[in-house]
């Protein structure tokens, strides 16, 4: 979770009466984090703002937004190679539940071209990203122990 | 007016209230029809839609939204290149008035290659256009008299 | 295989003669299914027309393309990332061998966005892609036994 | 008429029996030569190649390619903003005539970034575009008198 | 002239030992401002930058680069639209003289979504683009007397 | 390493005094070539030009820029893809030390499709990529024993 996510959500705020943040439970992705722990991040985050649910989830986004009675997907644009990935979901969505709306917000524009790819890297080799996440990831960034390799 | 429009506005009505359709009173811009026309071809394509409004405006976007009392400005995204000009419109919309959020929405895919500006020329040559706009805006473009040149 | 992969080949059927589809051999990728099950679905999907064939291939396109006497390599676009993709594979494959030339065509617009990458995940999640890919494969996907993990 | 389009041309005669080149006859868009110029180039340009003809057309390109009983109208391609153009257009025509079909091929890479645009402005200020153009569209280009402005 | 340009010649100033401008005498292209201005602008704009120098010119960019002695063009980018014109711009100039490269830098992420004509657009309707545009600029804007069309 | 990159370099020195080669120690990159190979085959490539080093490296590259002494982190864009990958590494170096600027040049046209994934991918199939890299590289490749998979 970056700065340019928490800059969505709050944009989705002003959008939308609530905004739930589903955290996906996919070891496969080989996320830095395990599931437990990004939950417990994203929580704190927003420990401020009670429009924002934080719930894990695993199988289809579609089938999240459905539960929650949603009426809409939100997604943060950022790059035009965002954008083909982010059309490829929302049409796979739209096929897969008709009644849930995909709706895109920008990013702010300082936050276009951060990724959590970078940021992953970058911390691993000792950089500084401290102005680019939330001080909660920061914390658990800090305290997690390096790994080698990938 | 093209189908694709009319797609963005429905899938619109799913996220907000009420949807209002700012005509712009541009004739720099040379449009095909006078803002007046332009004006009668929306209220009547969304004569069966209460939440629908058309108003004419000049000036910022960005007044408009504030005058109407809106939270956001609704755009139809269809492919990359759209892309950096709508990126550009909002981030020009968010530094006038930081109160206005952008929120974009996906055309279906069958729109995503229906531009104005084909729908002219293709019209303008003979070509049938009817599965690509409106009834109400297919009436007007028969009544018209063909133009020579651009 | 998708709907987008079909359609692609009886596009090419306007074009040429005969169309060859080669099914690649090479298990590095971690295809879903293995090469004779891909082979024996190609042929199932293409069994009513006689003027598609399907060969099992493992090295260079090029080289099936000269065996095969073929005149272009066919390529479905979908979308602009796809492009450069198919730009550098097209212009490595002309350095290969300046006689076959790539052709592409568009796939039709609503598959625009389909993606097997998409297609394979929504599957493992359980979601119905009936829409997306031929019968056949359809048939494969659902004999298969779920695996975890990726 | 580019390098870029003779390239495109000899690309299609690899894949198809006959190529024939339409010259739009519309003044409205302004080009540098009148349609009876250019087709004059085209013709001379491919006098060699009995495969190659130039035809003048106004209307659509769908009722062009009927009339000759083409199969497919052939494009070049050269870089991601041409193909969204294209992909409308491609889109555009296969509404209005689904029989043919829009076949793509890639220009040379050297060719990639040479637009008609550039070398026409090029021209005008006096530098060299020999080695951008055919010899035949040179000459032409060297006959003509400068004009002010545009 | 943007706050991006400015922000483009500062970080050239980091790669060369000095900056030519180069203002078009271009009155085809409909600028706001005449040559004069501009370069007055420009003038104004870096007086406190010993470093860089402003110059009006017509006719081939490569030509003022070699009069000047220059080794390369600076250009800004901004996003991907700006970079395929750029490309054939780099690579016209590189045919028409190889001894000048072409040397990109990135403009600051905030000014990624600056462009000239919005402002230009903004300025016109009313809006205030004082962020956007050196103090000069916009001193030079207020003194303008609006224009009816365009 | 490619005969882009070489390209690339040629350009650099153009522009610059000194051109630095950073040899990545990235093991779970997994290159086809280890650290010391890859510094020897970029040794032996620009042994004739006595203004460019290699060095290996391991961390952060705004780091070895420092160390290095360094104006600018030098790179080659060849398409529009790579471009936002480019513009991300841009801003993360931008953020962690603003004293490196980043200065893109545009690798040969020639060269634009070429990417070092095809080429690998070319050569473990037996195909001929002499005229896309290096002499240097391409004995590095022939004496290297072809390996299964990936």
């Amino acid at each position: 979770m970056t700065l340019g996510h928490v800059d969505v959500v709050k944009r989705g705020l002003k959008l939308f009466d609530r905004v739930v943040i589903g955290v996906a439970d996919n070891p496969a992705k080989g996320p830095l984090f395990d599931v437990d722990t990004r939950l417990q991040m994203v929580k704190e985050t927003f420990s401020g703002e009670p429009k924002v649910e934080a719930v894990r989830f695993s199988g289809l986004l579609v089938d999240l937004a459905h539960q929650q009675d949603a009426s809409a997907i939100l997604r943060g644009l950022r790059a035009a190679s965002d954008f083909e990935y982010e059309f490829q979901m929302a049409t796979m969505n739209r096929r897969l539940d008709e009644r849930i709306e995909t709706a895109f917000v920008m990013a702010r524009e300082d936050y276009t071209f951060v990724s959590s790819r970078f940021i992953r890297e970058i911390s691993a080799m000792g950089g500084d990203v401290s102005e680019l996440v939330p001080e909660v990831v920061m914390d658990y960034l800090c305290k997690q122990v390096p790994v080698e390799g990938e």
